[in-house]
């Protein structure tokens, strides 16, 4: 543990120039800084190019998007749109898009947000495999489905029977089926029913979403629900490894109140925990399959629905008393013990499933409740309760065999304790009440340990202020010393309020940087509307107007679009691009047409152009020097617009001298770029994929460049000087751009410690 | 600059169980850090509770919104919606805001995104005063006002005259103007003309919107413009001191080209760059103010403009030559030199305003343009040009003399530089291809140096990889360091493109955490809905429903809404929270209701009962252990509806013995709580305002829970047990979120070392 004096003195005094100004003493004083905060700092800091170990994926909550971030650094690096249109990603502008948001649309309502609250990763037996990611909306019961090749939203499907949910996603663990269940109860499929007839018509359930690997979708027909007490059902997990075939699914408000503090009775928080425990709904999901499948079902809004007195009949759900006001259940890595928190019970219970097993098998209940469910009696298959402190809510598991980590929301306290051997362990504060915590791959059959994440409900002082709405706080806690748990970082969360969050092993994720040529991104198809270079062009027929269009630095083509009033346009766009990054907006001003390109994807906006007049368009990411050139018109021509006009002629004319000058500065320029193209050659660039990705993008370009360059040479011969000196310029144009980026690659190299080739 | 020895043998070694298992060698090896990054480690990591120095405002580009984050932790702390609804903030989800973005409609149509570019802090005296940010949409020629007081957008204004605006926003020395710059030409008012008559009917220029500091304001019918020839008007910057009553607006594409690679004509990128020279227009507006405000104008679109005629005689604005295609002008700390770098030049050009002003009092220019305009001779007005490197974009100043910092697009560098000596410093590379940089309070007339921000416009392999569309990079660059600038921090922008930020220091912002109880937040006026408790009620009127309730822990009141099918609903809420960070949300599925109250605010979701139903409602903001419980029902009766029901009656009846039950519990939590209360009174908590408005808020709930106690004795007295159990419970809660609320202070005393008093 300690450290050699004299390394030590070798590491702090050596080349002080390299340290500027400041050393690290006089740092840490000006700053406040103590011995913990450097130690904290230096596990966390990632230097430039570095990488994370870890990428999370917290819901958005209300903002209605997902958010990914890293871990150690705990650096936001994308907001991925799901159930709310976002420009930046062009979601929701583009029609490929707006077909995803259709799909999420309810009662013929577009529905422009979601409350994002569980994610949930793919698992391949029982660990997660990098593939897929499921997010549920619980204001809209919805379910997304995102595809990790490209963090992009494939999916969102409705939930045919349930008005609300909070419930989902939870998968099982080859990703057969996803579950949402539903929250506050509402007669199933959506008809009304008055709140006096609550017990006999309002009902919850649990719905089971098949997901199709290969197609990586949902498939809705193969879906299925069952039909349950109007207990509101909350959080789920399924059962792993021993308890296979089975979920379990918390509830709360069992007491099945219904408030009305504006008619004089308590508020709904009185009246739903009021019983000193719920239930914890134990399903044989396996079963209830072949139920479905067989037909035992009534079919509402066209979706299968396990009725509950089949669900009686077959014995598809058993409950057993869990704490008052549950919030999660999580199955141990193992699948051998349910642990669940009641937030207004100190005590966290750990189920046995050998024991429920047996009870079940026995046939052994103590009671039915209202419905005819039997309930199993709470003793004979508790394992244990330990007293962990106020308000626990959420559990996740470390790599460490028996190790369980608790979020304590009164006492803001996260918990290490011993679920094996009952015994609490330690515990460390955070800031401010922590709602589920997150361990690496912590809800898997196989915890990786190491770090812990708060997701805190409340910053309160964390963070300089910023007007009333604060961001949310995640807190990262080093867990991998047994002896101490240690704050490593405070994170604001600057958009959105995640409720849960995922992590897993960035080696695990295989995202692309560009899309095959001409690819629709939301169907994985190639699109109809692809566009290769050269092939552009403008079809109308009657009122309909299609543009077939391309994006390459720094021109959109076409570069004019002439269109009359009135007309139905479709401007088909594909990014021509293959580098890393190089991606392209377009953007129409006052039409609300707006778009994102990743390199190789093809893309649609479409508006109706029923305002005349002129509207520039450009492209919105800056994506060379010559971003701001990259730009055109839509001209919208009134009806009966007749006048006679001129030819378009520039005011400037270039001569023999301005070509004679152009091609001195392009010869110029190419010995630029030779000079580059010698340095990068004549060092080992091949072992750098970066510097070779950059290579093929500077070549292409200079390949851009021989078409131009042979048109001003052809206009030269015949005199004419003015396109000449055009062509020319734009020749120039791609090597400026090949210059552009073979310095980025020799830079590259210098940086890090390319070597010479004989 | 070295340290002693002993100190770091003694800042290492000591206490080595604090460190946890790892000392920070052991960590420097696992994670391949250098000393260098150790130190870039300490200059950014801030630890829990800390804060930042500086607080930056950067574009969100085609977000639409604007980025809040800390220097130099990284962090960022907010995302403002502006331009695009965002559901988080129930920006464009509830009847307020909704007005805001209706501000924002052009030509009947919703504009549901912005492409925001430059964001302008208010200033005072030429230095930021922390009031008001101004920022721009470049698509969809819009600026709008944020209130620093809140973070909330109050004002979107659209431009009365162009289609698209590049060059805004920007401010006078005391904010008395804010500039909004053309850029791609087009007829002036929006209507229709053929690209053949470019050079006769297509025009640029430059919007000045008058500011009212008092009703933090633009006031449109105070604003003007000037017309300008169709040159891209670009990128400005207002005078200072020596230059005060000038503007300066530079310009791209004087070329006045026409692409069109589809027609056989080369694009847009090679045509506008053709010529060796562009147009800055220097412009005198103070002067330009008193002409429009004489009425020598032509209204446009109701907007006063004035025509270039007037524009040349009244002698307003003066055409220097600049490098080709510029992107920035900006105007030292003295408001002496014009600083402007043309990307395709290498040199940044300075100008001197002493000679620029001699120029134009002698009436010594050059030449005129083709429209009239007086071009000076730029050899007679040039103070130096510096070779900085390829692709000069941008400069900001340090806090010491004559020291400019240029960002390098093409060489990806930033260049630090002495612009008085026309000497090029030193050069740092970043990662990759700079846009905009920015240094603290970097274009004010007091910089204060320390730290730069290089706004990288591609990240391509800086971060783990997130799929084909990327983070952007801002880079933390330390400046403090005369003989050597650092790199300290890459920090990925996860949604949005920023173009342009603004830093401000932290102490000049002073947001609120409340609002004044039943504040319209959008027009910071007291609303007409605020709502007291005990007020609340549903006024039906016709088939209007108008529902005044309140939200507090942990329960919306009203918790049943009845109306019938077909109704206009309006819910107005008002948060009676006073506690800091105590925001609620509301949502009601399926009706795309939402939206976000802070502590104070009253606001009203609106929406049409069309189909018939029952809708749970719920609180979408994690607030207190109940949080899950604060629910409710919206249910529309289905037109014709006559169903004959019974009472309201859960299954559960309670009993003398749960009321007795209920009744030990809440004693025993008086204890606890009595507990807390005797920890916190015996120690200085007055010291600590933070605490104090704990014990404010928890004596608050205490408070609340006298209400309940008494309903709950007083049925008990009456026998009626079970809605005596029920108020007890209700009791219970508030004293739960009392202790909740304690802890939190004690844990903070505790922590913060609290002593105890006598």
């Amino acid at each position: 543990m300690g450290v050699s004096l004299a390394l030590l003195a070798g590491l702090m005094l050596t080349a002080p120039a390299a340290w500027g100004a400041e050393n690290l003493q006089q740092v840490m004083k000006r700053r406040g800084l103590t011995q913990e905060h450097i130690l904290a700092a230096a596990k966390t800091y990632t230097p430039t190019g570095g990488r994370d170990e870890f990428i999370a994926f917290a819901s958005g909550g209300q903002s209605g998007h997902v958010i990914v971030y890293g871990i150690p650094s705990m650096r936001i690096l994308k907001y991925v749109a799901v159930f709310t249109p976002e420009p930046w990603q062009g979601y929701g502008f583009d029609d490929e898009s707006k077909a995803i948001l259709a799909q999420g649309r309810i009662n013929g309502k577009d529905i422009t947000f979601g409350d994002v609250h569980h994610p949930a990763l793919s698992e391949t037996n029982g660990d997660y495999d990098g593939k897929f990611l499921f997010v549920n909306d619980k204001s809209n019961p919805r379910l997304a489905v995102i595809d990790l090749h490209d963090f992009e939203t494939k999916q969102i499907v409705v939930n045919p029977v349930f008005q609300n949910e909070h419930g989902g996603a939870f998968v099982s663990e080859n990703t057969e089926w996803v579950i949402e269940s539903a929250q506050l109860a509402a007669p199933l499929g959506g008809e009304y029913a008055p709140l006096e007839q609550f017990n006999e018509k309002y009902r919850g359930g649990v719905t089971y979403w098949k997901f199709n690997r290969e197609k990586g979708r949902i498939e809705p027909k193969k879906s299925f629900s069952i039909e349950l007490p109007p207990y509101s059902q909350d959080l789920s997990d399924f059962g792993k490894l021993a308890s296979s075939g089975w979920s379990f699914t918390n509830s709360f408000c069992t007491e099945r109140y219904v408030g009305g503090i504006e008619r004089g009775v308590p508020p709904f928080e009185a009246g739903c925990s009021a019983k000193d425990t719920d239930y914890l709904h134990v399903i044989n999901w396996r079963k209830a399959a072949k139920v479905a499948a067989a037909g035992k079902v009534k079919k509402i809004n066209g979706h299968p629905v396990i009725m509950l007195d089949t669900v009686i009949k077959e014995g598809l759900v058993y409950l057993i008393p869990e704490p008052k006001s549950p919030h999660g259940i999580d199955v141990s890595p193992d699948g051998q013990y349910m642990v669940i928190s009641g937030k207004l019970d100190s005590h966290v219970f750990v189920y046995s499933w050998k024991k429920i097993q047996a009870a079940i098998n026995a046939g052994n209940f103590a009671s039915h409740d209202p419905y005819g469910l039997p309930i199993i009696d709470m003793k004979q298959v508790l394992h244990t309760q330990v007293n962990l402190g106020l308000g626990p809510l959420h559990s996740q598991f470390d790599s460490k065999k028996g190790i369980a980590y608790t979020s304590l929301y009164v006492d803001s306290m996260a918990a290490r304790w011993d679920y094996l051997n009952g015994k609490l362990i330690d515990r460390i504060p955070i800031h401010y009440n922590i709602g589920h915590l997150m361990t690496m791959h912590g809800d898997t059959v196989k915890p990786r340990g190491k770090y812990l994440v708060a997701l805190n409900k409340l910053a309160i002082d964390r963070f300089n202020p910023v007007g009333p709405l604060h961001p949310q706080n995640h807190q990262l806690i080093d867990i991998s010393d047994d002896s101490k748990l240690s704050l490593l970082y405070d994170m604001p969360l600057p958009l959105g309020e995640p409720h849960y969050t995922v992590a897993i092993e960035a080696k695990l994720l295989k995202p692309a940087v560009r899309y095959k040529t001409g690819t629709d991104s939301r169907t994985n198809t190639i699109s109809p509307h692809k566009t290769r270079a050269g092939e552009e062009r403008i079809e109308k027929n009657g009122n309909r107007v299609e543009v077939f269009g391309t994006l390459i630095r720094s021109h959109i083509t076409p570069e004019i679009i002439e269109v009359d009033e009135g007309d139905e346009v479709f401007i088909h766009l594909t990014n021509l691009e293959r580098a890393e990054d190089q991606t392209h907006g377009f953007s129409i001003g006052k039409y609300n047409v707006n778009g994102s390109w990743e390199p190789g994807k093809t893309a649609t906006v479409s508006f109706k152009a029923d305002i005349p007049g002129v509207f520039p368009y450009y492209c919105t990411e800056f994506c060379s020097a010559l971003h701001l050139e990259m730009q055109g018109y839509l001209l919208v021509k009134p009806k009966g617009y007749k006048a006679k006009v001129g030819e378009m002629m520039p005011k400037e004319q270039y001569t023999q001298a301005d070509y004679d000058k152009q091609v001195k500065t392009n010869i110029e320029t190419q010995g630029v770029v030779d000079g580059v193209v010698g340095f990068i050659t004549s060092h080992n660039y091949k072992d750098f994929p970066e510097v070779v990705a950059l290579v093929e993008d500077a070549t292409q370009q200079l390949g851009y460049a021989e078409d131009p360059k042979g048109k001003g040479e052809a206009e030269a011969a015949k005199g004419n000087w003015h396109a000449a000196t055009l062509w020319a310029g734009q020749w120039w144009q791609y090597q400026v751009k090949a210059a552009d980026i073979g310095l980025r690659a020799k830079t590259y190299l210098e940086q890090h410690g390319a070597k010479k080739v004989e």
